[in-house]
């Protein structure tokens, strides 16, 4: 297809990627005619920041709004259509049906972008519909939750789930001042981390004061007009606020519908340039695939980050450029309490499916030099080859400094460094911000030496 | 030489190359004799600590040994002599001759490692002896310093020189209440920083109400008993502690004399198994050569890191490994009141001088999400061939997040990125840690476009 044909774009979805992919085509081709459809009010939100938004009783919730619609209508020429829903992609003509309140109705495209993101799953429970129990998908969830917080009497929150959303719930409904349990299925938290990283979180939720059970199914909740109990499968847990957590899925059903081929993973199968099955129609975010760089495959992996990059590439290449995504480690990050956790590349689970033989060193070590005040305990587990010493993946838990250094990890892995390569690194060093052996350099020294 | 026949190793010099060496060989060779020669009174303390130890007033000074001599006797099975110098190296006879307070000796070796460090250098100035006027070097210089200190009327400072040791006097002696005069020759600090990176450390400086001169030419001190004033080209400033921090040269005296090779940057010329020209002898730290990593040279360049790694490999080595050194990247990090700085690679004199082009960006961004509280601002910097895009060197200043996120750098040129490997990475994302583009991706991302 020659660039000379687009004259319209259309985008499905206004978040992260949605309208970097808007923003991008636009920048790119003055001309085109970009149309953003967004089911919520809001577009341009960071999702991730909402448990942060809801911490905090005294910040506007729309603070999260990176750009407003109408700054994108007014300063970048980019037609965002809030409260409208896509409900049918007809690849035949080329056209997206979408609803609005008002009616539905047909919008042709020249180039289609889908970032749909992903949705809430959970179990089908009684009593998800009643005031008080929420999910935190949408910043309109997180406006409700924040509304519900007001209220002064509330003392018990119950929070089902433990991945990312779940324990940043748990910690900002601390922070406000509830009593929180946390009840989830699997037996440690996070789910898929080595016992010695959840022995570390699970210190930190008790030292907080929150009582976590695990092995729980949850039944359902119940209350007069409100939320006043949790059935689960060892009895009610009274609760003033849920908050229901139990992961997410592709959002892929309209892209499924119109035949477009979803990947093994669940979610949009794309190539390196965010191209569909379907000519002229790419998928960003959430709702697409993610190529992995060890294991070689696309992926679901919803994150932030990757929403911004795949967006940006779709929108270029939708307009002719020759972008490519070179796909993702895993890298994860999150803050519960005074801790940081982080991994990426390859967990054991991922290195055993894939049939790498797999080795891990764990150290402990200080965030600060030795003799400097306010050092905190962090720990670095490093997985590996035993043969040859290629780096496959890291976890780390600390109380500070962990996020940047497993971005260190993230660049190794990207380089296919071993961890004789790691331990050889030139990390810089201060007594404020490492010891003189930064603690990766301990794990790759002692990594080093079961290498044969 | 076969291990067979090494029954004992001397190593001149026992702060972090000295003690690295001697701990590392005496490990291996549980029967190796290891003496250990050390001129002051203090072994394996952290010197880059100094500054901080001395911001405390309510700290011992020993807080900085990490592992005392008796220690190292006792548990280590090494014979530390302290106040101890070696004043010849005979390698004829494979002796070094010791000076002790109460006379002569000389030691023999089968292995040597010199790890004497390096010296200040300082124009000869008048009035150097009086006291209150210190150099900070060694674990005796700051103890000085710090009782000096204790002293409630003291009122006005003045340091001369702004490399590390200068600024972080600064930032120690302003936190003790001190008014402080920064006295440099070179019109801006750090030296050799971008203007961008220095228009930032000088309005941390002013913030903190530090006067900084620059281009003065300090001619000498005087005082009665103690000093008062401190003498420049531009006039008499008045002082009650002064600080000389002019710089450092490698202390090769020793080896020089000895006949071992000095190389072109003035320390021991060592190859990557850390041997100098001499056979049996080795070299670590300051003293020797770092080889640079991009520059593919032997240079000077004094860090604890590498004091620590070369230290290991140079023992390793001494009792029959195969250890090698593989370079450093000149990587730096600084803390300056609320302002990290930090860098890595090359600067653009050092690409200039080595015929690279070369190429910048800069890019001022935020160390925490949109509308994440207590974000601080920071810039990055990257320095790149515009001719493929490799990657050649950063700078980073910023409120916090630098130390580690300049690691991600330092990996990066291990590894030999372009700037499009660079913008390409995975990196870690919560609001708590990053903006989802972190500041190396927007760097990366301005610096590809500038890519022919």
């Amino acid at each position: 297809m020659s660039k000379k044909n687009i004259e319209r774009m259309v985008v499905i979805g206004g978040v992260a990627a949605g309208m970097s992919a808007a923003s991008q085509a636009k920048r790119r081709q003055k001309d085109l005619e970009v149309i953003v459809l967004e089911k919520t009010g809001w577009v341009s939100y960071g999702a991730c920041g909402m448990p942060y938004n809801i911490e905090d009783a005294n910040r506007k919730i729309d603070d999260l709004v990176v750009i407003s619609a109408e700054r994108f209508r007014t300063e970048r020429g980019i037609d965002v259509r809030t409260r409208t829903e896509a409900v049918e992609i007809d690849l035949a003509k080329h056209e997206v049906v979408s609803k609005r309140p008002d009616g539905q109705g047909r919008i042709g495209f020249d180039r289609l972008v889908i970032a749909t993101g992903c949705a809430p799953i959970h179990p089908d429970l009684d009593g998800m519909d009643l005031p008080g129990v929420f999910q935190l998908h949408t910043l309109d969830q997180a406006a409700s939750i924040k509304r519900w917080l007001n209220d002064p009497s509330l003392k018990r929150a119950v929070v089902v789930g433990g991945g990312h959303i779940g324990l940043e719930m748990v910690d900002v409904l601390t922070a406000r001042g509830l009593a929180v349990t946390l009840l989830r299925r699997s037996p440690s938290v996070p789910s898929g981390a080595p016992r010695e990283i959840t022995a570390q979180v699970e210190a930190e939720l008790n030292k907080y004061g929150v009582e976590v059970r695990t092995g729980q199914n949850v039944i359902g909740f119940e209350g007069q007009g409100k939320v006043q109990r949790v059935l689960t499968s060892s009895g009610p847990l009274d609760a003033d606020i849920a908050i229901v957590a139990t992961g997410v899925r592709p959002a892929v059903d309209l892209a499924q519908k119109a035949g477009i081929e979803i990947g093994s993973s669940g979610a949009i199968a794309v190539n390196d340039h965010m191209a569909t099955s379907a000519p002229g129609v790419f998928a960003a975010g959430d709702c697409a695939e993610a190529y992995h760089l060890i294991l070689h495959k696309g992926m679901f992996i919803p994150r932030g980050t990757t929403a911004n990059k795949q967006g940006k590439i779709a929108g270029a290449n939708a307009v002719g450029a020759d972008e490519k995504f070179r796909g993702v480690m895993g890298t994860s990050v999150m803050r519960i309490f005074g801790l940081s956790v982080a991994n990426t590349g390859l967990t054991d689970a991922q290195a055993r499916e894939a049939g790498i033989e797999a080795q891990s060193v764990m150290i402990k070590s200080k965030t600060r030099a030795h003799a400097y005040p306010g050092a905190k305990d962090i720990m670095v587990r490093l997985l590996f080859q035993p043969a040859g010493g290629k780096l496959l993946g890291a976890y780390m838990v600390g109380g500070e400094g962990v996020a940047k250094r497993i971005d260190v990890i993230v660049t190794a892995l990207a380089a296919g460094f071993t961890v004789q390569d790691l331990a050889s690194l030139d990390l810089s060093y201060a007594p404020p911000f490492a010891p003189v052996w930064d603690p990766i350099l301990v794990a790759a020294n002692i990594a080093k030496k079961k290498v044969h």
